[in-house]
């Protein structure tokens, strides 16, 4: 049997990132790899009574088919909390989906042609990099620093590229580097789209989450022309397996969006939306996440500083001020593919950095999670791993 | 502003029928047009104590990421339950997704380049359809009668064209039709498609709501070289807006669609995937299901005997043994979308046949729906109907 596949299958081979992973389940393992919340923090009682609540009600209408766009009383609470990020937006702005990731396909979906490239930043996202490598596109990497995007690196390959459709960014807490765009750098981004009329699609799950300093003005709400696709979750200020995302666009880009769910899975959990909704109904959401932030900047504190303690001088790495992540850079002869197998020896996991280039290149890399791991396994932890990337580093030198 | 859509986008707008049944949702309106089940039937005493036990039972887990894959005791027990349909079938055999339209949505992004050719019974269902266009494939529509596909006009246009890539059919009760293909048929698609070595996509939401005779075996029961890819759902037998459905396939078919699970929204819900195997540890679905069954037989068997007491009899309708729909032609002369404005002016709704033909025409088709409304509603609606079909029958006559 010769059953074709289409040619997008190609692109989107099953990673061995994923394979790698799947080491790292394993109960003895210390893992630092995926971008799981802290379980000990999700609202289990509070969920049961919302469950029952929202099944008393309206019981009927919990397990019925319901709107592709979404339930409107939580589009409507969405909306205002899109005030958070400085947007001031209507329920009907909103489109509900199968957490961010699921906006991220249909940003490709909407947008993408066959060979079409998208700018990111070097590195970004490497969900978004699969999700939109089905739609079989390019990708052009910007140069980052601390502050976000390098424009003129950014305008510079604007310039040389025809094809570019769509412009994709995580402005704060960047998965995988942990670091926030300055406002200067979000406004030049917003010109350089406008200069060349692309669309924006901003990616936000962990803004919520800062542990110090102010929340700047998301791109959106910089966005005076409808060209920002924002993209928001639950996952990380309430809960992943519920998988509750939105997307807050201008009318003419959602309704897009909306056509596509529509054809991707018809709607989401009735019953999920309707939990959520009243689980805001009932409690505070916002004391919920000022719970969560404790915990991780504790957590992130308290990695940083073993990380100093014990990581050798050659290992750099980011100090988030909010987010799941830290990124550490390796002298360059260093694959942190080949340390990530000898930290699993001492069962410790973090995920190697090379993934999170579109183009490839930038092995000396990893993202390490703080967000799941009690204090305790943290800084036992973050030892294995020191002696892991003491030994490279020493044979190095040899 | 100019953005630029995806080519796709051209073929997958809004369709008007959505827009028509929006109408239809006004709580005076009499509903024939959804393929929604009877609410009335949901478990949702179950349904509250089920929740409670997840959360108290596995709570952080629920509410966490999990598998792209699903849940583990969940896939074992819809891979036994494959047994009713005569597939012998492991729990490594199943993904589980977002309802059976994303598994729809998956075979055209995991099969179908553009200009490719989807071959579909004529007429089809429409959600199929649009999940399919998406991927800016072509429709060949092959000749149908009581039995399933007439098998000569599938050889002719199989013969006759170059970029076949996928075969698509719903062999029992289908959607719009109710009609359910004999094990001959069965027989003769498998050795068409083995003949020409193409995927089976065999959609079968419906195929355990037989009222009468016996359930055939499907056509992934039949398959031996495994080009038959099943997609089962929860939604008609249990409830349609926790979305749970899932994928059968071959390990190397199975794959593809995981890595693209993985891209468009990482896994389904957490929770509800455990609600669900929580419901069928503690209660007996097939029962459920039974009750299901009964409610709907009496609804089907009201709604013929209505239909041929107020129907004119220029127009036919097909006698379904289960499943959600009947199916009625008009003289060819009347449209069926004009005559949907006119049922809603006496608030009574269908959904007009026209967009179940991917290619056009034969707009003198209704799809029927009667499961969803109550007995003395299907009376009074299919009164209504009536009235409006004898006068477009009688006008044609002057």
């Amino acid at each position: 049997m010769a059953i074709k596949f289409a040619d997008r299958m190609e692109g989107i081979k099953a990673s061995e990132i994923r394979e790698l992973l799947k080491l790292t389940v394993r109960p003895e393992i210390i893992s630092f790899a995926g971008g799981l919340p802290a379980p000990e923090l999700f609202p289990i009682e509070e969920m049961k009574v919302v469950a029952v609540k929202v099944l008393e009600e309206a019981g009927r209408q919990a397990l019925q088919y319901s709107p592709t766009e979404g339930f409107a009383p939580l589009r409507d609470k969405i909306a205002a909390r899109m005030g958070k990020v400085g947007v001031t937006a209507k329920g009907n702005d909103i489109l509900i989906t199968t957490g961010s990731q699921q906006g991220l396909d249909f940003a490709g979906k909407v947008f993408l042609n066959p060979g079409d490239y998208v700018v990111c930043e070097s590195p970004s996202y490497l969900g978004a990099i699969n999700a939109f490598k089905a739609y079989q596109c390019q990708f052009i990497e910007v140069e980052t620093d601390e502050d976000g995007m390098l424009i003129e690196d950014l305008e510079n390959k604007l310039a040389s590229h025809d094809n570019v459709k769509m412009i994709y960014v995580i402005p704060d807490f960047q998965n995988p580097t942990g670091r926030t765009w300055s406002l200067e750098r979000r406004k030049r981004l917003l010109e350089a789209a406008r200069k060349y009329d692309l669309p924006v699609v901003e990616d936000n799950p962990y803004g919520e989450l800062r542990f110090e300093g102010e929340m700047l003005p998301s791109i959106k709400s910089l966005d005076t022309d409808g060209r920002v696709i924002f993209l928001g979750t639950f996952s990380k200020t309430f809960c992943p397996g519920l998988r509750v995302g939105w997307v807050c666009a201008e009318e003419g880009i959602l309704n897009k969006f909306i056509t596509v769910k529509q054809g991707a899975d018809l709607q989401s959990n009735s019953m999920t939306q309707r939990e959520l909704d009243m689980f805001m109904e009932l409690y505070d959401l916002d004391a919920h996440v000022e719970k969560i932030k404790e915990v991780y900047r504790q957590r992130r504190t308290l990695m940083l500083d073993t990380m100093k303690q014990y990581f050798p001088e050659e290992v750099t790495y980011t100090y988030p001020n909010g987010g799941l992540f830290t990124w550490a850079v390796l002298p360059p002869e260093l694959n942190a593919r080949d340390l990530m197998l000898k930290a699993i020896e001492k069962n410790v996991a973090f995920v190697p950095g090379g993934s999170f280039f579109p183009n490839g290149g930038q092995e000396n890399t990893m993202r390490i999670n703080y967000s799941n791991m009690p204090e305790d396994l943290i800084v036992e932890g973050i030892k294995r791993l020191g002696e892991v990337l003491h030994e490279a580093v020493n044979a190095l030198k040899k």
